[in-house]
């Protein structure tokens, strides 16, 4: 009887608050909130130069997030869901009202003291960077339009990682106040985002393999951000440790 | 006068000795021949948990090889040229007469005492292995035929390597001796298959430009064979570095 109440409860679909809370305890486990790198950040024991090669290597996703974004644009069957998704291809690539989020990633960049053209060409990022970005790429063409947008899902946490970010960044960086247009504008975004998205998962996944396969997506998105951290720790900071969920000697 | 000679000089075509030498300094540069894990495997500086990584990981790279082959295979619009390719697949799937290099690969991880379920299910293989080898499915899907088969010429230095690895693994590690057959087979396999694609590299690039994106296609592909050890030593080992033509601080 134990095995059938089980089977019961893994086919069970989850409420709206369940699942919620799934995504939210992906996050606690494997957002890169939690990465060393990102402590040492807000700990301000990054040097200008650990900043560049931060700033250097993300330009690199932020530069295909609207790539992504219009290969789920491309997805979308129904005109509700591309015009509430096309929001995200201008928030990065801007408007006539707006210079977009790449543009103030840039800004970022120049103010830890790197040339914008020499970031915008990509010169020495790090291999393991473009093959962790590609990866979100490959997930948003390969798997169902479900776990595309459910790899969006981050936006869930990142309002609360940018705004302690900004203020450590303030506090310990402060030659790097002026570039954070960028972070400010993403308080607002990413939260309007993550509302949109986390609603679209709940009312389209209709099966519990469906939701599963949704946090799954989150998951692995998770993975990514944190292997970027990872190659930049290993290439610039030190020692090293195996990210969560991996294979432990 | 001098700027023309230098632009004639970047649109000749290299010889075949030339090109041959070109993708040869490339390997010199950027192949794993160098990597550190790699030097403490051959020290005989590595534990018996490390091989454990190092085996179940690379088993992925393994197991996605003849998917690799096979999207090549199925963009050859030549007959003669998919007789040819196919090898590849066989090598590495097997037939009535051989098992095929993914299963010797399982014979070697089993010799480092991992559960072949375990390793062909993939737990815990590290996140950053799957972003570098999809990266290497990304290449020969996307890129033109040429660079796809170009990307394969790391066999071009791989004989050496197997050759010193074998010796350096019977040596330090005797206990795995019985799991060597993937490389007996490679040693072998190996500079037949370097030899054909190399041909064919010369052969059907038309243009400089051509030869020259044959060469990059290398560099990115000892890129991805270089931050799967990256990826190993900064989970496994320790400290850190950054890669060949990667941003140094």
């Amino acid at each position: 009887m134990a095995v059938r109440t089980l089977e019961e409860s893994a086919e069970r679909l989850l409420s709206f608050d369940e699942l919620r809370a799934q995504l939210r305890a992906v996050g606690e486990e494997r957002y890169h909130h939690k990465h060393p790198f990102h402590l040492l950040m807000h700990e301000g024991r990054l040097s200008r130069e650990q900043l560049q090669a931060w700033a250097l290597n993300r330009y690199y996703y932020q530069s295909m997030i609207p790539i992504k974004d219009a290969i789920i644009l491309s997805r979308g069957t129904d005109p509700e869901f591309r015009r509430a998704w096309r929001k995200r291809v201008i928030d990065h690539d801007g408007d006539a009202a707006s210079e977009g989020g790449i543009k103030r990633w840039l800004k970022l960049a120049e103010a830890t003291g790197l040339e914008p053209d020499q970031v915008r060409a990509g010169t020495g990022i790090l291999p393991a960077t473009r093959f962790a970005v590609n990866e979100y790429l490959n997930i948003v063409r390969s798997r169902s339009l479900l776990e595309a947008v459910a790899s969006s899902l981050t936006e869930l946490f990142s309002r609360d990682l940018i705004s302690l970010r900004m203020e450590k960044l303030r506090q310990h960086y402060p030659w790097l106040s002026g570039g954070l247009d960028y972070f400010e504008a993403r308080l607002t975004q990413a939260p309007e985002d993550a509302h949109y998205a986390v609603n679209y998962v709940y009312e389209n996944a209709k099966t519990r393999g469906q939701q599963e396969l949704a946090i799954q997506a989150l998951r692995d998105k998770c993975d990514i951000l944190w292997a970027q951290l990872d190659a930049l720790y290993f290439a610039y900071v030190q020692p090293g440790w195996p990210p969560p969920g991996a294979f432990r000697i």
